[in-house]
């Protein structure tokens, strides 16, 4: 997992959570990055959402979801898996992943977070799951992978990392929601003889923490 | 498509484009969002790419590509297109499709846009394709959909909205490269008997414009 790629202490909360809490909403871009002026709260002419509009240039900047890039390595019937050396989750097991960066396309930075935290050089096999995190503002995009030669070590941002068999998997020490739900379709594919591709959305409590194992429910499971 | 889903005048460039027009490379993100200061270049510690870095209080601003959400609407063996009200691409046919927003899914923001752009209330039948295109920072999600009842028409930003048998689908006047690129591989698995999942890249020429038809080739298309 890339540098801040948890952001489950800073979700984005919708009027309802604002009006429970009676606090006054504030921007989470309380200045203009094209020019520098403070931002208000508004609605914008044929919008119907709040938004940070500039006081002095008048810019609407909106808040889009982060896309979280990763690879479920495969070899021997086993997978790749990374212990965390950095917060959040620290010390807990993850697949290689991290935030997709402007310039490179998923399957590039999923390999690229793969070498980055595994040493590992893949290439890419199949797309594999997507799973959407809407109240942190998250996209998980997992790639099948293959190592071009089966070499890893960890990265800077990783403990150890060890190729698992799935029955060794280790969930009582997995760090996200995403991480356990994608691993959890993948055995079910593999145990059936079928992998496929997934789509869902992970839907986490308001205030849990990403290591919170109990705090998410899977919605709108689709599978092609 | 939702508004300004369309950024090909913003192009991400790279280092080696800057040293090719010989300019001093300027931050997408001149001034920092979260105190106002200016912002200025700099590898932060750790990386290896230049970053947006506050002069003030040191915040790194990254940029990271946006998700386009969209519906394949099917219906009667034929699929829902929009004529576009709006630029860029005024005029054009597309898919109904725009910026997913924090805080929904990317079937939610898919229907969504479908409501807003066709008045077509929908349910998500699967998910059909994710087009990345690396050069604008866009990732294009394009869900299969059905209309709960078959109803239609045009919201403000469209036309006319009309459902096109596969055949008669108005390939020359398509508004972007994603959706021509959607349309063909939907045409080819209905017509294999069998729709699959797809990913690619699509490559877009460096300064060709969202809606010329040569400017781009495919890359890494994988189907599952």
């Amino acid at each position: 997992m890339g540098r801040d790629a948890c952001l489950s202490n800073c979700e984005p909360r919708g009027i309802l959570y604002w009006f429970a809490t009676m606090q006054v909403p504030k921007s989470r871009i309380p200045f203009c990055p094209a020019c520098g002026s403070p931002t208000k709260l508004a609605v914008p002419d044929g919008d119907e959402k709040m938004r940070a509009v500039c006081s002095s240039c008048g810019r609407v900047h909106y808040e889009n979801p982060k896309m979280v890039v990763g690879c479920l390595v495969e070899h021997d019937n086993k997978v790749l898996l990374c212990r965390r050396k950095i917060e959040p989750a620290y010390g807990l097991w993850t697949l290689p992943a991290g935030y997709l960066e402007v310039g490179e396309s998923a399957a590039e930075g999923a390999s690229r977070e793969t070498l980055e935290e595994a040493c590992a050089d893949v290439e890419i096999v199949s797309p594999f799951a997507q799973l959407d995190i809407p109240l942190i503002g998250q996209s998980y995009i997992i790639f099948r992978a293959r190592m071009k030669t089966p070499s890893f070590s960890p990265g800077s941002e990783s403990l150890e990392c060890e190729l698992f068999a799935l029955d060794d998997i280790p969930f009582d020490s997995l760090a996200f929601s995403s991480i356990i739900v994608t691993l959890r379709m993948y055995i079910e594919d593999v145990k059936a003889g079928n992998i496929k591709f997934h789509y869902c959305t992970i839907n986490k409590r308001i205030g849990a923490g990403p290591s919170d194992l109990r705090s998410f429910d899977i919605d709108n499971h689709l599978a092609v």
